[in-house]
Parts: C-alpha cells; sequence; structure tokens
C-alpha cells in the first residue's frame, strides 16, 4: 500500500491511498451532470454497505461527522421528544451537548469509560421514563475503543417502541451493521474514517418514513437533512455547494473498498492490524485500557509506561521522527495514549509502528 | 496557468492550480504540529488580506459558505437582536432564510435584481426601525454579479450605531475589503472562490470585541465561532475534525496568492477576464443583465440568445464538449446564462470560452 509519509496511525484522519487522493487532482462542477451521478453513485455505494436502500435515505452532508451528527438530530427528533443518550465516554458526552444546545429535552445515562452500558440497562431506563422517545449511542466510543452492544440495544429500544440514533463515526464500514435487522432512524458516519476517504463530509442514513416526516424540524438551514434530501431527490445536486475534492476522493476510496472485498475484508485487516499491535504491545509490557472481549479493532488505548521517564510530547515527538504520528489520550483520570487501527496500513505497517514506539520507549528509557 | 480540463467557468467550485491540488496529496495529522502550524498560517494570511489583524478574528469553520454564514449570524446576532437584511437576488433571500430558520427578528428591504441597495435607502430603513441592532448584505450578489454599495453602506449603518454582517463569498480577496476603513461585525467567505482553494471551508473575520461577548449566542455546536475560536485559541486545533486536504490547498493557495501580487494582482486579472469576456460577447451580440457601473468582475449574467434555436442544456453539453463550464442562469423572469471570471484562469483562457461559446451559438444556429 502506497502512503504519504508519514503513517498516521489516528482514528481519522488517517493515512488514505495515493489513488484516493490522486482523486482530487480534478476540478468538478457541483452542478455538472458528471458530478451529480458521481454524487448517485457514492450515496448508492454507501446504502449497499448496510443493506439499506429499501428501508433508508443516505443523506451526505458538508462539515465533520460532529455536524451530521447535529444535523442528525436536529431534523429527525421533533421539538417535543425526549432523548436517552448513554454515555461512556467523550462523544457519548458530546451527543448530550448537542441535545442540550438544540433546547431538546434529554437525560443521560452514564458508565464507567471501560464499561459498556447493557440492553438491560435501556430496558430498565425506558420503563422508569415514558417520555423518551429516543435513544442515542456511540457504536464504537473512540475516546477509548470501546464497543457497545448495539444489535442487541437496538432490539430493545425497538421493543419499546422508541427510535434509534447511533454515531457509527468511527465503526461504519469496518464493522457490520445491517439495516435489515437493526431497526434505526439514524446512522452516522463520516469520510475520513474506516472507508479510508479524506476528512470533510459526513452522512446520514435516514429512515425513509422518519425523514419525510421531518420537514421544520431542524433548528438549522444548513444542517437540514430534509431539506438536503428533498433537493438532492429533485435535482440531483447538493443544496449548497459540495466539498467537491472530498466527494471525488470518497467515491475512489468506495470503488476500492468494494476491490477489497467490502466490509469483510476491511474488517479483517483492521482486526489484523489491531491484533499486531496489541501483541506487540504486550510483549513490550504495554497493557491496553480496555478488556478484550469489548475491545473494538478501530483504536486502542494504553496506559502509558510506568516510568517517570516517560512524557507523551516526547514520545510522539520520537515516533513522529521515525514515522508515525500517534494520538494522545482522552481520559482524564489515568495516563494513556492511543493507537488507531483503522486507514490504508496493513499489519505490515503495524509492525512498524510497534517497533518505532518500542525504540522510541527504549531511547527514552521508559521501558 | 496549468488546469485539469474542463475549466470551470463558475463561482466556485472553480478551476484551481496543479501545484493547489498537489498540496493535497499528503495526509496530516490534526492534532500535529505541522497542521497546526498550517491553521495559523493560513488566518494570519487570511487577516492580512483586509489589515485586520487588531480588530478581528479570523475564525475558519468546517462546511460550505452558507454554513459559515449561518455561523455568522446564529453567533454574532443575540437572540433579541432584529436584522435588516438587504436583498437583491437568491443570496440574500438566504440570508433572510437563515434568520427565519433560527429565529431571529428580521425584516427585508428588496430591490430588483438589477438595482442595487442604496446607502440613503438604508439611512432611511434604520432611521424608520429603531429596533434593528444587524445590517446583513451581499457584497457580490452572485445570482447577477451585481455589485452592491458596501463602503457607503457601511458609513450609514456605524452612524446609526448599528453593527454589519457582510457576506462576501464570491468578492473577498478579489475586490478590496479593508478592516482599518469599513466597520463590521462579520465578512464571510469561503476556500473555494477567489482565492482559488477548493471547496469545503468557510471562514468569518468576526470583530473580536463582538466575538468575545458572544457566548452561548449561537443556536448550534457545531456552528459557533465563539466556541471554535475560544478552542483554537487555546490548542491551536480545530474543534471537530477539520477538512485537513482543503485546508493544505488553501494555505498553498494562499502562497500563490501572495506571489501573484494579493489582491491588486488578483483584482486585474478577474477584471481583464471579465473585460475579455464583455468585449467578446458583445461582438457576438449578446448583451450583459446587469449595467457595466455595478457589474462585479466576480460573474457575468447573459441574456439568453434571442432565438428559438437557443436552449440551455444543449448549449452548455456543446461548450462543455469544448473544455469549459458554464453556470446556468438564476432569475425567474429572464432567460440567462452566467459566466464566471474567477478561478485559476487569464484572460487568454477567457478568450478561449469566449471562442467556444460562438461556436457553439453558431453549431445551434442560436446566433
Ligand atoms: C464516535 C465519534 N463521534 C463523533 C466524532 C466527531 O467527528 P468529527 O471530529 O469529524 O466532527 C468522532 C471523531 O472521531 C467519533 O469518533
Ligand atoms: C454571495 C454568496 N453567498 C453565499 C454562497 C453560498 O456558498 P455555498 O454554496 O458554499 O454554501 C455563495 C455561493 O456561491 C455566494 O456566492
Amino acid at each position: 500500500m502506497s502512503t504519504a509519509a508519514p503513517i498516521l496511525l489516528t482514528p481519522g484522519p488517517l493515512t488514505t491511498s495515493t489513488r484516493t487522493r490522486q482523486a482530487m487532482m480534478m476540478d468538478w462542477g457541483s452542478w455538472d451532470g458528471d458530478f451529480n451521478e458521481m454524487t448517485a453513485s457514492l450515496r448508492e455505494r454507501l446504502l449497499a454497505i448496510i443493506n439499506g436502500q429499501d428501508s433508508h435515505y443516505c443523506v451526505p452532508l458538508q462539515g465533520s461527522g460532529t455536524f451530521a451528527v447535529e444535523a442528525a438530530i436536529g431534523t429527525l427528533v421533533p421539538r417535543n421528544g425526549k432523548v436517552l443518550v448513554l454515555v461512556n465516554g467523550a462523544y457519548g458526552q458530546r451527543l448530550a451537548k448537542i441535545c442540550s444546545v438544540l433546547g431538546r429535552a434529554y437525560s443521560t445515562f452514564e458508565t464507567a469509560e471501560d464499561q459498556p452500558t447493557t440492553a438491560d440497562d435501556v430496558d430498565r431506563l425506558l420503563t422508569e421514563d415514558r417520555d423518551i422517545t429516543h435513544v442515542a449511542l456511540i457504536h464504537c466510543e473512540t475516546s477509548t475503543g470501546i464497543l457497545n452492544p448495539l444489535q442487541a440495544i437496538s432490539k430493545v429500544v425497538a421493543s419499546h417502541g422508541k427510535r434509534l440514533i447511533i454515531d457509527a463515526m468511527s465503526s461504519f464500514g469496518a464493522l457490520p451493521i445491517d439495516a435489515r435487522e437493526l431497526q434505526f432512524d439514524a446512522l452516522v458516519a463520516a469520510s475520513g474514517k474506516c472507508l479510508e476517504g479524506v476528512p470533510g463530509m459526513g452522512f446520514v442514513f435516514a429512515n425513509k418514513q422518519t425523514l419525510d416526516q421531518a420537514q421544520g424540524n431542524s433548528h438549522s438551514l444548513a444542517m437540514d437533512l430534509h431539506d438536503q434530501n428533498s433537493y438532492m431527490a429533485k435535482t440531483g445536486q447538493w443544496r449548497f455547494t459540495p466539498p467537491t475534492h472530498v466527494v471525488a476522493a470518497l467515491h475512489e476510496a468506495l470503488l476500492q473498498y468494494a476491490e477489497e472485498g467490502g466490509l469483510p475484508a476491511r474488517h479483517q485487516r483492521y482486526a489484523q492490524n489491531c491484533k499486531t499491535l496489541l501483541d506487540g504491545m504486550s510483549a513490550m509490557g504495554l497493557s491496553s485500557f480496555i478488556p478484550a472481549d469489548i475491545q473494538a479493532p478501530i483504536i486502542v488505548t494504553f496506559h502509558a509506561p510506568d516510568s517517570p521517564n516517560y512524557r507523551f510530547k516526547d514520545f510522539y515527538e520520537r515516533v513522529k521522527a521515525k514515522g508515525f504520528i500517534l494520538y494522545p489520550g482522552k481520559l482524564t483520570q489515568v495516563e494513556t495514549f492511543r493507537v488507531g487501527c483503522i486507514g490504508c496500513v496493513d499489519s505490515r505497517g503495524m509492525q512498524g509502528a510497534v517497533d518505532a514506539i518500542g525504540q522510541a520507549l527504549r531511547e527514552m528509557q521508559a521501558i
């Protein structure tokens, strides 16, 4: 896999293929038929990943992932709705913050950062508070790498007749989600994550009936997914200027995704990356924060070495000099750092990162 | 100037230089020091264009230009403010729509699409309605190409002690705006216009005092410019994942902007493009919709040929086959089409477009 150095082991932006970046070497007119075809093809390919052609619209949106999450909540939760937000990390907290800023009623259920919410919790919470209309959760909580039990939770939410909003930003495309098996009003992801495009657009899979009835809900013009979708249906165009080069890169990345073997192949490569990483780090005496059975093969949080010589900034710069960009930890109580398993990297590349990390820590006399 | 064919004569996305696109061939970590330096340099370079270093912050925002306009209104107009929106085209109407969706009180003053609002109008309107706190206008109304008298209007607004919000999307970087001479709370533009970057981010020059006092105004988390700015001041980073490749392209475009000679040179090149276009079209018997003295050298609206053989779609495809992408008209009453003067194109390229247009119309026997 050809990549531009250094290799990003961060959970988006991440390392993209040369071919994906090469797709940005051309300028596209956003009103032009060729570009409209690309948008249509992109939406179809995205829908196919979740088998959502019959049940959901794929609504792309300019901006980062958070914009798409906010757009989903603002458009799909009626103004008199109430959202139960499941929190075990920073992105769950952000969901709650969005509800708060948008003035949607909400309550949170918070578990420890190494503790998934369970379906039983959700069952109890929905029984206790009948005002709740929507449940919102993070599939893979990227702030630690923990995987929440989406399938089980979605069953409980559906059995209560409530609506589900899933932030699958860092898992979509790598971990299976099937719209024919899972009921949800919205599933949100973005271009620069497991699909290995460049950052600059998000997309929301929105339940067709729900979105069709969502006119006038949105607090925002730019983030109104109902308007975005109707305009696209009518004209084939984006409502406002699309990030044309980002769209072209994502489209090219989706072609490569299919060529690689789609979701199973992507999943397997990342799982292999994750295993190489965990094995290598464990051999160095570095342990991961999340127990193996709830660790998503997306990003791993490691405890910093227990040494007075360790300083993250120094460590980061040394590993960077060897060609790899790591990610800081996001925990407040324990000193950690994170290593992403996603992007255009295979397990040989990941072994290179493990070696670089080992070398850096030895240089620092931190292991 | 090297460009990827076809040449876009559209008001953004537009034709960029190979060098600008080449800057997207590398992946950047959004947490990394190198990327933060690029963001800082980009903000400084943008501020320098308006001499705004002392008076304004430059707050970049993910998304299209409309996102930045909405963010400016949502963040800078207090919830009990009232906006006078000056309208003579589609983008002015969009300003009003944003106020309406955001629930900000507003009134509109509408003139014909070939008629600028005057400073006298604004003076009268501000005298009549004391509740107005803000005036919002479009500098160059891209839906026709008309230039509104920003300087004179800003004086009147300031003399009434009111605040000004300027959508300079299609003029910024090409038409002079000096923050030392003009008082405004917000000036909004985007990456993919006269700076000749690729689309995917906007930016708002926000008056420092006003923005510092704007905490809690915003209707949106993602579009809160106060939060975006404070976070950037504290960390050097974007609050949410930036469109890294779009940022890198804009930075590279800004280097070329400086090398070309900054605003005067950019202005002159576009003015020359506009002259070449107007002269050539006039020689073909095609007349422009906007009188010459209020025509901005950004985009020109032409009356369609008065011939039963003319159909825009056919015309468009023929000109495209010759290597140029045009833009449809945006007027409801008269049949028009538009030709942009902006992008990485010089008057030789523009002459090529004129020739292609002439050929196409002759093929169609429409002139
Ligand atoms: C689970 C999750 N949600 C939301 C986001 C926010 O996305 P963005 O930074 O693109 O706004 C991220 C980003 O990594 C994420 O991992
Ligand atoms: C004057 C003006 N305002 C706003 C916009 C909207 O920008 P965007 O399409 O990037 O949302 C444009 C786009 O051309 C414009 O010309």
